[in-house]
């Protein structure tokens, strides 16, 4: 799991044209600046060229499958080709499978109601929500959460261990990032894969953060599925990707019960109905597919491929680099790593994911202060990973914190973090404002004061509108 | 259930820009034609409107709910205002709750993963397979399916005995749908929901072919959900709604398990996780939500809601009424209802879906006639309502027949249909042009050979494209 780039040597690309890349907002000093857009883990813009693809194809959208006309059959013959462009992009075996969902979220969701019955799912605490929790909620499952690894070893040691001593030695799948959503770091897929497989077990691989921002290889890692989501992958359009192996997709229940599952049904004489579900990647497809969604998905695939990963992964590690300096600069400014580093490695090993805290600073102030001061957009919270957020800022993994509460507990500390996160369409630019701003805030504090008004922190002194 | 309008004496309005109205399609022939888009019932074009809506959109796209920035906050603020927009579109209760989905499909799906305990879930055999197959899911859950009416009056008086003659009275849910997918007649909602609530069941109504052409007034007919698509609303961007009473919802299991719909997620010290998960729409959003597709939603309701329905529906009376005489006025053609006509009846009584039979034809050979040399799409098969279809043709609702299968079963009839439907967006041209087609091929047959090609009936005698 590395990529043959050296990005001292490489020249730096530009970053690709995003739309909203000129859009300009409101300061509350009265000014107005271009929006630094640093929130691309969570949701990243379209690419410029994404966009015209799906506005090319737009006038041309038509119902898809039973649909004759002309338009019918187009729409049909290109959603059933951005499937085959995922699973290039993804580097899929032949007979993999590429079902288009709405997300990440849905996709792991997808995988937890297909999984043979009496399967134990095993899963690292330091998990996305959507990774963590989907996968015990049929009776007949279980699910083991792992310590967070403070090492690639480790997590392998810890995995191993769990799975040799699973009871019974049933069915199991490990479910794994590829690239942390906290932190950025990249996890030792390859290893873990192996791992899992020696001991019997399958493994799916959560690329919400990894596919945005280096290449993934589905069959050369031997992962058995990968999910993603469009939205973080510059193709905001509600659509997302399960890709893998056929088996256990089609010897499952069908996701949705409805139209395009179902290959015939017939009334019963005693008043009941009988289904023959499809066997394909339809059988969990029901009702009409997303299709603008998936030749987005598409589209943005072709985009990143020709624009070459290795000329993006040089781009973002410059950036990464750049933010990590900033920050390192900066007294009072702790960034948020699993593990321990690995010195001397030339390979990047994280994706442009960077949490940290700020010494005497609510985060949700001090991400308020970056919107309303400097234009920047970042996130604050714990990123729908509460457990590692809490295990990186030192707490119980079990202390209690709330998601989207921007006040601390009575008598207690905080449990939060600024993450800033960003990819193909950041100029230099704005990870320069940032750092320089996260620099003046630290010294000079903020030039006015915040409140806290419906769940966010907001400027006291101005209109934000 | 009636718009007080009367198609004789409005004034026919124009129809309303939408995409591809320009599109040119090539014919067997040689020849172009402007593309006449009669499958609206599968999937709508989007209105100019939309589009040009989600495009001013686009540019401010960001995350949502806690990304701090001004972008990630003008997004939030959209996407929850359009939940009210499509609140109001629906004429909800106060207090209901307007959850995104992907479509039609997964609301109900979403609904019926909801129900209580032990619910019986009663459906009329002639819906869409989205609304016949998702109910009796879980173990504790069961469903009635109730033969096809012939009226109004004895739909309401099917499902009071049924209801009445449930055996344990536990809690209960009919789900109805607003108009039919494939005859387009109107059902009796007002007087379905009467019936369920006076034997304490909830009703649930599957508005996907209703709201894109006809008011919706969810308080008014006092039903308690209804379901929606977007891309059949003009607004073909992967969303759709379920909408309606809070309490099932908020009691229910999370739809989906991840990031969004969880509040707080705790590691206990037995390495098990805790959740406390959201109440509100979040609890069933898990995921990055689809803004687009949700904006592009409130953005087709506010379009349609200034067109005016009683416009839309002169608009589309006056469509309904042309196809309709020009079907009647060829031999051969048999047009498919479930109800019998109700004479003098001043209100409309279906949406601007028919599906009709030609004899001696193969359905599938006729809509690829009408495709590939009039450049008019329709759509052939058993419109995922496979009993219903079955019955409208005189065959017992349990007779096999495939959807997705052009050829008919070896020394059986073929059963299917063809099915033409339009709306907000299909000018006067394309009906006519559609039933001047209809007495050309039925008077003088296809102009050249067809066969069939990977599930496609296609020209034999030159390429497509």
């Amino acid at each position: 799991m590395s990529v043959s780039t050296a990005a001292t040597e490489s020249p730096v690309c530009a970053p690709l044209p995003v739309l909203g890349r000129d859009v300009r907002v409101p300061l509350v000093t009265g000014e107005e600046v271009v929006y630094a857009a640093l929130d691309y883990a969570a949701s990243a813009p379209a690419l410029q060229r994404v966009w015209d693809e799906v506005a090319a194809y737009a006038p041309y959208y038509g119902s898809v499958h039973r649909g004759a006309g002309y338009l019918s059959q187009l729409s049909t013959d290109l959603f059933e080709a951005s499937r085959r462009e995922v699973a290039d992009f993804l580097g899929c075996r032949a007979d993999d499978q590429v079902v288009f969902t709405r997300s990440t979220t849905d996709s792991l969701n997808l995988l937890a109601a297909a999984l043979p019955v009496g399967t134990r799912a095993f899963v690292f605490e330091t998990e996305h929500h959507a990774a963590l929790l989907p996968w015990g909620r049929r009776a007949d499952l279980a699910v083991t959460c792992l310590p967070a690894p403070r090492s690639h070893r480790e997590a392998v040691e810890t995995l191993e261990r769990a799975l040799a001593a699973r009871e019974p030695h049933g069915p199991a799948l490990v479910c794994v990032t590829g690239a942390s959503n906290v932190t950025g770091e990249l996890w030792p897929v390859r290893e873990l894969a192996a791992a899992a497989h020696a001991h019997g077990a399958r493994i799916v691989l959560d690329a919400a953060q990894l596919a945005p921002h280096h290449p993934v290889d589905t069959a050369g890692w031997d992962v058995d599925w990968v999910a993603f989501s469009g939205h973080k992958l510059y193709a905001p359009f509600g659509a997302g990707v399960l890709a893998g192996r056929a088996d256990w997709l089609r010897d499952a229940e069908p996701y949705l019960a409805g139209g395009g599952a179902s290959r015939s049904v017939t009334r019963r004489a005693d008043g009941g109905v009988d289904v023959e579900w499809h066997t394909g990647a339809a059988r969990h497809e029901a009702g009409s597919p997303n299709v603008i969604g998936a030749y987005a998905i598409a589209a943005a695939c072709r985009a990143l491929t020709e624009a070459g990963f290795r000329n993006l992964v040089a781009h973002e590690q410059d950036l990464i680099d750049r933010v990590r300096k900033g920050l390192a600069e900066v007294p009072g400014v702790r960034v948020l790593s699993l593990f321990d580093e690995e010195p001397g490695s030339a390979t990047p090993s994280r994706v442009g994911v960077i949490s940290f805290v700020v010494e005497g600073w609510n985060s949700s102030h001090f991400a308020a202060a970056l919107s309303a001061e400097y234009g920047i957009g970042v996130r604050d919270g714990l990123f729908c990973a509460h457990p590692l957020v809490r295990t990186l800022l030192g707490a119980d993994p079990g202390e209690p914190g709330e998601c989207g509460a921007p006040d601390a507990p009575a008598g207690g500390r905080r449990l939060d973090a600024i993450r800033v996160s960003f990819g193909a369409g950041t100029p230099r630019e704005h990870v320069e404002r940032f750092t320089a701003a996260v620099r003046e805030l630290v010294r000079d504090g903020a030039r006015g004061s915040y409140r806290t008004e419906n769940g966010r922190c907001v400027p006291d002194w101005a209109e934000r509108d």
